[in-house]
């Protein structure tokens, strides 16, 4: 696999801009990214029951296959605004291609923050109207993006590997309302690779469902949740697999990233449940783990209270695990510190209390029956996230 | 109905006491309730995979339909200690029996508090032994009695109703580890109402189903719940309907009274789905938005961010509703402050953060799909929640 480079570096063919145009306050808020050509496009959208207005137009825009400009704002959701909602969504799209010079049906739209809100049209509409000369191919264009498509996120969050003689950069944002259902934030790839649009679908629906799909914060699936994926082809056709194996890694990096920036949160979890008798056995328990709060908050505070994980591998009720069999592991695998009902060294709760002192914790979960097994990743709960949610206020 | 008469009015023909025995700290402990005759007696245990070893040796008692006693200690919940474990449970059960003069298997074990950690047996042992002479026919004996089997409760839950000429007391305890997969706690009902074993149990499944079965405190299913009716005849037979009744409105208020004291709640939601197109999706949808983090803590900020209603909603994949429909409504039907998509007048969003402000929430969903309704309990997020767990500690 070619290295990881670094966060932002800027895909020939594409330029962006990031910038705050007063939706709620003063920090970035608008952001746009454009292809110098129209390009295959694959995208995941939220499997919520109430989209957002811009994945319902979202949808319709990739029906062929193809996007050239991605408009976004945060701070706004434009999710449950009803028809009006719809309405502002294309009429982003139609002023932004006009600014462009592109087919509106090219410009792919996002919302995230407050649900339920008007879009307030008179601003967005200016500023897509004026998108053109902001945007820049450079590092800071990337870098502005990322920080404009931010809502509670801390940072920015971006990566960029090279696969044959292309990049793939990939920018994220989320940290509250996700839950590992379905692509559960906002994602955005850009690569220079060529790729047949059938092609990249099928990739990009593999490739969520083992890196942005495996993450959970709160459980709550978010309704603009989208992962979107554009190909300019400036730098011809790479090897499919490792396009492929390039697109996971960044994935799997930004998932990472958003589940270690969650809302609150003071550590990021990365829960492997293995000896299960089978993949769907497994899943299911390392999602009862990785929400259970109070798993999430014995983690926050560094209690070593193994009986927590007990309660919620048994609460998956279709999959019982003999209690014989059951280890919970704690840190790297040549570490050796576990404990099951059968084993209680002397000490190692100790050792178990000063390893959940990190703040990036690794958890392993024997279930002694089989040979599958399945990661996910997760966050602690704290007092942190309660605040956050407490008054983020509409 | 019979009204309901007060807190802790003991029931003629059985006796109680609870004190502190020093498990874990000062705080009482250690609870015994007998009854004069054996009784016809009837309970709902936890469905998690992994039952404390209490709830194992009190199916076996229990399979007769009959009992005599209850023991419970407070503090450690004997769960996920293998064969010791039940050793101790049954252990137990015999000390007391042999103080008591009855058979060991009249008696029912309970333990609630830390699980994975081995019960502290020479000082059990010996509470078991000494129990005979501090039992009390007495509201003072029942009061000690629902103030040792607490752990995280901020006080003791207990409530009498009167039916025909015979009483129902219910104690419960139970903060956390609360989802109503089944019974979720611990909850004792006494009465000297006569019923015939097979009667008082299928009365006892229906009840939980619709009480403690419908609360969430945090999504997580303990491994030592258990609800348990004892009835010793002595005040004859009542009108079964009325029983059922009243046994009813005493769960209810229990299991309500749960919810209100959940750990760090600082306020009790009531929360009616209704105009479902069937009841399981009303149940769903119910349990989806009960459950949710970001709907807890905007109702503990009093924050009316009723798109989080919309989002808990559509993350019910199974059950789509029409946005078109779906109205929130807050406070009493006849107060009319509800919102939805199409409908959002001036100054709703302050009216419902006024009634936020409440200690006692009610909510109505309304899904405009059909004519079924189901009722949920549960309270808000707080940051004494995430306080709470994080201490508490093995």
């Amino acid at each position: 696999m070619a290295g990881i480079r670094e966060p932002f570096l800027p895909v020939p063919g594409f330029s962006w801009l990031g910038k705050n145009i007063g939706i709620k306050d003063e920090s970035p808020d608008f952001a746009v990214a454009l292809a110098e050509v129209p390009c295959p496009a694959a995208a995941v959208f939220t499997r919520n029951n109430f989209p957002g207005a811009p994945v319902v137009v979202g949808r319709e825009h990739l029906a062929d296959g193809q996007l050239q400009a991605i408009v976004v704002n945060s701070k706004n959701a434009n999710t449950a605004t009803g028809a009006g909602g719809i309405a502002d969504a294309r009429r982003s799209c139609e002023l932004l291609a006009a600014s462009l010079d592109i087919a509106p049906g090219l410009v792919l739209p996002s919302s995230t923050g407050v649900i339920g809100v008007p879009l307030p049209m008179a601003i967005l509409e200016a500023a897509c109207r004026d998108a053109a000369p902001g945007l820049a191919p450079t590092r800071e264009g990337l870098e502005a993006f990322a920080r404009a498509i931010m809502t509670t996120d801390t940072r920015p969050k971006g990566i960029s590997i090279e696969v044959g003689g292309a990049t793939i950069t990939g920018v994220a944002k989320g940290s509250g309302m996700i839950e590992p259902q379905m692509a559960t934030m906002l994602a955005y790839f850009f690569t220079d690779a060529e790729i047949a649009r059938q092609d990249l679908q099928e990739m990009l629906g593999r490739v969520v469902n083992h890196s942005f799909n495996r993450i959970s914060v709160d459980t709550d699936t978010s309704t603009s949740d989208t992962v979107v994926v554009m190909a300019n082809g400036l730098a011809g056709a790479v090897n499919a697999g490792k396009l492929e194996q390039a697109l996971m890694e960044a994935a799997t990096y930004l998932a990472k990233e958003i589940a270690r920036d969650g809302e609150g949160a003071t550590k990021l979890i990365e829960l492997k449940v293995c000896e299960a008798p089978g993949a769907e056995a497994a899943l299911a328990i390392a999602k009862a783990i990785i929400n259970s709060p109070l798993v999430k908050t014995a983690i926050y505070g560094a209690d070593p209270n193994w009986g927590r994980f007990v309660m919620a591998v048994g609460k998956v009720f279709d999959h019982p695990v003999p209690l014989e069999g059951l280890r919970i592991e704690f840190g790297p695998e040549d570490a050796g510190l576990g404990i099951s009902a059968s084993d209680q060294a002397d000490g190692t709760l100790d050792r178990i209390a000063d390893y959940l002192r990190s703040s990036e914790i690794e958890i392993r979960v024997r279930l002694g029956q089989g040979d599958f097994e399945q990661t996910v990743w997760g966050c602690d709960l704290t007092e942190g996230y309660v605040k956050i949610n407490a008054e983020y206020t509409t």
